[in-house]
């Protein structure tokens, strides 16, 4: 039997070269390598690079669940509060040195291609997961009359989603913060502004 | 003297490879032997994938000035109609086979690590550009009265630019031309409303 805390190794070590270099680049050998785990604990384990890439993305989406449970889902803040302490949490991280290796999901999504379609559909159900959740609050903010009747909470929720990973993208290429705080501005000032 | 229609042919072909698989998986090896090239031209002209892949974003980038021409800086359209022009031009372009690519731009934006710090420069720098074209249209658009004299148009240009990535990201992601329909709806309808 392989032992478990090497697959936890792997995965780990996985997630961190795969943030900082991409798929592509981090190669199987490297990520090996940088584990300090025997060469065949990795086969042992993963039958393909793809089942090994899926594995690390839902190890990434483990950690943005924990941020979209604390925030969207969270049923003692006001639905608009939970939009704006997600992108707070999301601030948080790219803050804390994801600034310049950017979104697990957005950088799958830029760089995979027809050969990796099992990845690509899975990144997919999680961009919808996390937008049926800010839907969810923007439907709830119509329900209180914190936004007007006539908003279009699906609509408006897909614009959240890919605005956001565009600001990711954006920080990641400038290095920078600012287009998070940016995208969290004009989101509440212009999209999201109550009328009568 | 190296022949110049070999760099010619590196450039398109390396330019489609780059585009289609990404700049990590699009090998020199591959790029020559796509190109039918002999070896050593590759050499001849680029001095390392890095100059290489600079000249191929150089490329690509003409394209879309070719578009930011035609629409943002188009002085015989108004204002605002020009930015609608061009988010028509980009769905044109996403339709014609480019939305399981994305855009050049922002899949170096997603890939390029530390390794590769002139291209992102290069990137960002492009960014600017098509970001400032916004922005002029916008103020114009305030000079004559289309905008609110309130509207602060550095902040909503940078906006469109994270916004507008992000919509062709998810148009990568989703293999649909659904989110940039939706961001030129959204931007449109929400983020530019004429308010008294």
């Amino acid at each position: 039997m392989p032992k478990p805390s090497h697959r936890e190794i792997l995965l780990t070590t996985g997630l961190r070269l795969i943030h900082e270099k991409g798929y592509s680049r981090a190669s199987v050998r490297d990520i090996v390598a940088a584990a300090g785990v025997p060469q065949g604990s990795f086969t042992n384990h993963f039958r393909t690079k793809e089942e090994f890439g899926l594995a690390v993305l839902e190890r990434y989406y483990g950690y943005i669940w924990e941020l979209v449970e604390r925030t969207l889902l969270n049923q003692r803040k006001k639905p608009l509060e939970r939009i704006r302490s997600y992108i707070d949490g999301l601030i948080d991280i790219l803050n804390d040195g994801w600034t310049i290796k950017g979104c697990v999901m957005g950088n799958f999504s830029a760089e995979l291609t027809e050969d990796n379609d099992a990845i690509r559909h899975r990144v997919v159900e999680m961009f919808n997961e996390i937008q049926g959740a800010v839907e969810d609050c923007l439907k709830e903010a119509i329900r209180k009359g914190d936004l007007p009747r006539k908003t279009n909470a699906a609509e408006l929720a897909g614009f959240f989603m890919s605005s956001q990973q565009g600001a990711t993208l954006l920080c990641k290429a400038h290095r920078s913060i600012e287009p998070m705080r940016r995208f969290k501005r004009v989101f509440f000032a212009s999209v999201l502004v109550k009328k009568a």
